[in-house]
């Protein structure tokens, strides 16, 4: 660690000696507010995009070694490099390394990062996990489902009045309130099974396969809030869901045995990488100009792309690497910026909300889980261990919160409110499960 | 082919009808010159980034079916999308394409493309090709350099009067006219051996060392260039040769120990990649501040940078595949939109130019690594192939280029006849080569 600490240190020690020493260059403490909406954002990048990717594996260590999914860290490091933790320690070096003309070239990044994330999630979805489930899986996946989401819908009743924006309705509202309780992360899921070495378990395989249905059907119910969100009248969200359905169907149906034949022709290999990423933008286009977000077509592509062939998880393989250790940090970080814990001041009643926001997701999904599997025959300690594993938010949580927030659907104060509810229910995960896998088996009741 | 075609106009197509199907929309062909500062580029981005991806690697294709390197392709792709073709063809396309609200983004996004690749120059860079090369080695490279250079800058005094910029000194345009006649494009020479099977026989190797010091060369040559024209006194020329030099020191002396370092501890390899890519990015940083280009900071990290280790290759690996196949083909558009050969026009004179100067960097080139190889006691054929090889321009040019034109050495029109120099040279490569390659050994000087 102290390592690659002297590897940051000594460069830009260097630089800023540099900087200071050099006569032609501006002082580096100079202000040029006419400069600065042209200023060229490519040196600030120079300096940020290290800054952020070394806080971020920083953060991914520290929290590997308290026994907690790597990816939190990130999501950790995001926030700590915002305005809630650096810009509130120290503002004048927040605003030296995040300055106003960084942020179109940040956002366009962390965008291509997450339409990347979202293919690759798309990807790994393994339709295989649920085929032939059973009737537990269906029975837990539709309870975890429906009992966060109702209890959601609760929940924007009483909060609608107070902290919506104007213009929201209260439908939009509430269903996009309902989805957030509802996520699962899916590939925080998984990482935490595998990393307890569960993955193979009957535990694993069914909260793996509870998790994939949740992620297929908090998209779509995420699709359906999106469409009610931008159209103003019921027609107009017809139109775009029978658009979105259309859409859907050109993906199964004809991109899907394009690129199956692709991966198979001799030539196709050769141009497989740049076909991939383009299709991905393209179907990214594609479900944006339908008026949802660019991420459910780069889900989509993901989905129809073709698997099993080592050919493709060759040419992903790079693009899995770069997206996850250079663009998707930029996306955490993108989504940092934007939480303003601020916001919730010193006001005691949005802290309340916060609370109770937290107590209704963790009941929702983690409570509903484990009774849903309890009545489908598991014992209760397997099941506490599944509710506890479907109440893990974390990344896809995230991505859920900026959609809404890219669209106006919640305001910057409740986006703080569910973000800081995605990290407790996503740091509380491993240790609940550690408490839980310590319980005796037989005497499990004590622990409800 | 059809079918990778069949892959990017159905999605289009798809988008496109969507697009005049939805109603909330605005209309496809509605101009909104308020909204152009602050549209979001992103949705432009989903469309641009794929048509260069995809006419990128048309070309490339067609180009490797002429039996040219693959690279020479993707710099003609670039030129064919910028305001050379595209715009004079299809304006209307052309600034849909690319609008200038899209022009900041693909700035940035090239600008990381090309500090990742020249980190990718300077790690592929060989420094074992040059140790123990002989005589004839350092002889041709000596003169490949020299003499083009010599012939560089007598065409500055020509040039100078009539198509310099105000306010650059004679010395700068002279030396940068010089450098950019000096160049030689190690990576395409490389492929170009590869492809014809010459890598390792006596020619490939005499080539690739003379190109590898020439590369080296050049590099020196372009930082001592833009020293001086960033700097209107020589003594400040000085202090920013002092600052590179102790750059290059700190490069060498305490980089390189700590790279190494790291790459064998077990904690180091878990990190490499992305501290690898900051150290890429500071590296920049540092050499930019200094008052030089990003590309030699990228540039000397790769130098640098342990080697011979499966670790960082295997780490680097996915950071070359996505650089060469998505961020690279960004730069050559960057070039190609900058490159308006509509500046040269109907104007005979400028045309003359244009015409001289490629024949004096060819013979310059060409010529003088031909005389000197065969000087040094290489028969005449290989010392014509030889000649040809050295001659190939490609990537490297473009680079020199760019940076001749950022730093406003260079004016637009002398900028497109310098790439219009570099695609005759690079393209008459491998040709050239054939031809040579074609003439029975014994009678070679009927060829001269």
């Amino acid at each position: 660690m102290f390592l690659y600490v002297g590897l940051v240190i000594v460069p830009v020690a260097g630089a800023v000696l540099v900087l200071r020493a050099h006569s032609g260059g501006p002082a580096p403490g100079a202000h040029a507010p006419s400069a600065v909406a042209t200023a060229d954002p490519f040196p600030k990048l120079l300096i940020a995009l290290p800054v952020i990717l070394l806080v971020c594996r920083l953060c991914a260590g520290l929290f590997g070694r308290m026994s907690q999914p790597r990816v939190i860290g990130e999501i950790f490091a995001g926030v700590l490099l915002g305005p809630s933790l650096l810009g509130l320690l120290w503002p004048a070096g927040y605003e030296w390394l995040f300055p106003p003309y960084l942020a179109p070239t940040l956002n366009i990044l962390a965008q291509v990062g997450l339409v990347l994330f979202m293919f690759l999630v798309g990807y790994e979805l393994d339709v295989g996990l649920i085929r032939g489930r059973g009737a537990a899986a269906v029975t837990v996946s539709q309870v975890s489902i429906a009992l966060p989401f109702a209890s959601g819908v609760i929940l924007a009743i009483a909060m609608y009045r107070s902290l919506s924006l104007p213009g929201v309705s209260f439908a939009t509202f509430a269903l996009f309130l309902a989805v957030s309780m509802s996520v699962t992360a899916f590939p925080v899921l998984a990482r935490l099974l595998v990393d307890r070495g569960l993955d193979r378990t009957p535990l694993g395989s069914l909260s793996l396969a509870c998790a994939a249905m949740d992620d297929i059907a908090a998209w779509c119910l995420l699709a359906v809030v999106v469409a009610t969100a931008t159209n103003s009248s019921l027609a107009g969200v017809a139109v775009t869901l029978a658009e979105l359905v259309a859409f859907v169907a050109l993906m199964f149906l004809v991109v899907r045995p394009l690129l199956a034949k692709l991966v198979k022709s001799e030539a196709g290999q050769q141009v497989l990488l740049p076909v991939m990423v383009s299709a991905v933008l393209l179907s990214a286009l594609g479900t944006q100009k339908i008026g949802v977000h660019a991420i459910f077509g780069a889900f989509l592509l993901g989905v129809v792309s073709p698997r099993g062939d080592g050919n493709v998880d060759r040419v992903i393989e790079p693009v899995r690497t770069f997206t996850m250790t250079v663009l998707l940090p930029l996306f955490f970080v993108y989504t940092g910026l934007r939480t303003k814990f601020a916001l919730l001041g010193t006001d005691l009643r949005l802290w309340g909300w916060c609370l109770l926001v937290i107590v209704v997701a963790v009941l929702g999904k983690g409570v509903g889980s484990t009774v849903a599997a309890h009545t489908a025959g598991i014992d209760w300690r397997e099941s506490l261990s599944l509710g506890a594993l479907m109440n893990c938010r974390g990344l896809t949580e995230l991505v859920v919160l900026n959609v809404g927030l890219d669209l106006g659907m919640i305001s910057p104060t409740v986006f703080a409110i569910l973000v800081m509810m995605t990290l407790v229910s996503t740091v509380m995960t491993a240790p609940a499960l550690s408490l839980i896998q310590r319980i005796r088996p037989g005497g499990p009741r004590k622990a409800l």
